[in-house]
């Protein structure tokens, strides 16, 4: 069994190499250049990790990852021309560096090369490889318009986040684990026991992540604290404010929502600690984070098998009492 | 042995389904809408088609053509982005009527519903299809970004330019045809011969195309006869007047080409003339279907089994004495 950072330090390496032909040069350099500025690579690891919960890891979780990661790169690719954003990861964007229309292209040729790679796994394990990337790559982009769709809206329901949410981040995390409990020939409710960990534990990650821009330490935290009060992102806080919050305080919030004052970011938190929004967030975080971790227990292997995934999910959050 | 327009019939029937799911309607609704508006369903059939040149028609073989036409709308779909065409076969485009973001995810989405059709087909050929597939899938991508590089190019060589027209539009006839000989049994000789008739027959397609664009008749050709021409494409024959034209020849083509003269149709379709670029095309077109006919003869089955492809092509492109 070996550790998170055993494994990345592993399909980093393996990964390092050209993904993509010499000609034309305008298309795929685009390619290659994204996939040198970074990334986590926490999806291939999840295939790894959950090949080996099970069993040794099968030569074919590396074609496995290698297609997971491609197609999360083709998301960014494509997401960031929707976003308009000129940056990821400290470096520009495709689209900001080669142009939108390249960038499209490149996005469609790095999907496709994520079919190339899972079209070398072994014949047995095609089918229901294929079967759970697609279903899941159809997810992943019906919650980036729901994601769009929601920034138009007056109100969006607690449940119509968190769908959103499993859509766009966790059923990626979720299948990735799952993939691997294939290619480590789980059964079928050890597998599905694996994707409702992933999936709570996105979720739970998410809760922590919308926190954590409301509240973090902006010492720690990577991103700019406020960002999302700035911006009226419809966050788990901001929409259990908006669902909590009554009289005065409900007016207050509008009120803030409808300015820019430069005390925003301020005045937004206060809200949400008189509506104890930030209580609620971490017992909703727990509340995930139990459920990801009652699911693990579920699992019909040797506890010592899942130290690994376990102290990953702690890493990825912090249970907060 | 069914003729084209039979097949077409069928095929039609058999397309004419709700392909993605009821919601996100905000992402669905607009594959949907782009799937109504028409198009030739050429691809599939030549799959059918190239299916019943070795043996009746496969089941599988409706799975791979729906799968080669929502390929096909997935390109059209971001092709249209590109070009920031506002209408396609008389109708509003996608980006145009739902927004460029909802175009990219809308293309995205249709790419891999493709491969779930894929998925379907039985597993013994599901390898070897996939293979072709992606293989094509990131051709058509090739073409489309040098087709973009040439626009920005003072000169491109013919070489270029049919590399270019074969991979943006020739590979995908000729792999549709070789999906079909796949699914009907044929070995790889026949199978490859078949892909060389499709190739050559798209060239020889593309350059009747060009012809008709700046000689065709205005009743009969469906498009503005000397659009081409008016946005200084390069084609067949813009590339081959500049590798042929001299002196006050050439001079006179380069002024036009700065310019934007009321009389510029008129005036470059007589260089064309006098450099005899129209006599060159036909030949041209001739030399390919021919080689297109050579590959179909040298095909090992029934001549008697061939028919329905030698009508097409003929029906296709026109030989010209």
């Amino acid at each position: 069994m070996q550790s998170f950072e055993q494994l990345l330090e592993q399909f980093s390496r393996y990964f390092n190499i050209r993904h993509f032909p010499e000609e034309p040069a305008t298309l795929y350099e685009p390619n290659e250049y994204f996939l040198t500025i970074g990334g986590k690579r926490i999806r291939p690891v999840l295939c790894l990790m959950g090949n080996e919960l099970f069993e040794d890891i099968n030569k074919d979780a590396w074609h496995v990852g290698t297609a997971i990661e491609l197609f999360h790169n083709f998301t960014l690719i494509h997401d960031d021309i929707m976003d308009q954003a000129p940056l990821r990861r400290g470096k520009e964007t495709v689209h900001h560096k080669y142009g939108e229309n390249t960038a499209i292209l490149a996005g469609d040729v790095m999907l496709v090369t994520a079919y190339e790679e899972l079209n070398k796994i072994a014949i047995h394990f095609l089918r229901p490889i294929l079967t759970l990337f697609n279903k899941t790559a159809k997810e992943v982009c019906e919650g980036q318009q729901m994601d769009m769709d929601f920034e138009k809206m007056e109100t969006v329901s607690l449940d119509a986040y968190i769908r959103m949410i499993e859509l766009k981040t966790s059923v990626a995390l979720a299948a990735s684990l799952q993939t691997g409990a294939i290619l480590g020939g789980a059964g079928e409710r050890n597998q599905h026991l694996l994707y409702d960990f992933g999936r709570k534990l996105g979720i739970a990650f998410q809760v922590q992540d919308d926190f954590l821009d409301a509240f973090g330490d902006p010492g720690k935290f990577g991103k700019q604290v406020g960002g999302d009060i700035l911006a009226n992102k419809k966050t788990f806080l901001l929409i259990h404010a908006l669902e909590t919050a009554t009289g005065s305080l409900k007016e207050e919030l509008n009120r803030q929502l409808a300015n820019n004052a430069p005390d925003k970011v301020e005045k937004v938190q206060q809200i949400f600690h008189e509506c104890k929004v930030d209580d609620w967030a971490l017992e909703l975080k727990n509340k995930y984070l139990d459920e990801a971790f009652r699911h693990l227990e579920d699992i019909a292997v040797l506890t010592k098998r899942k130290e690994p995934l376990e102290e990953l999910a702690h890493f990825l959050v912090k249970r907060d009492y």
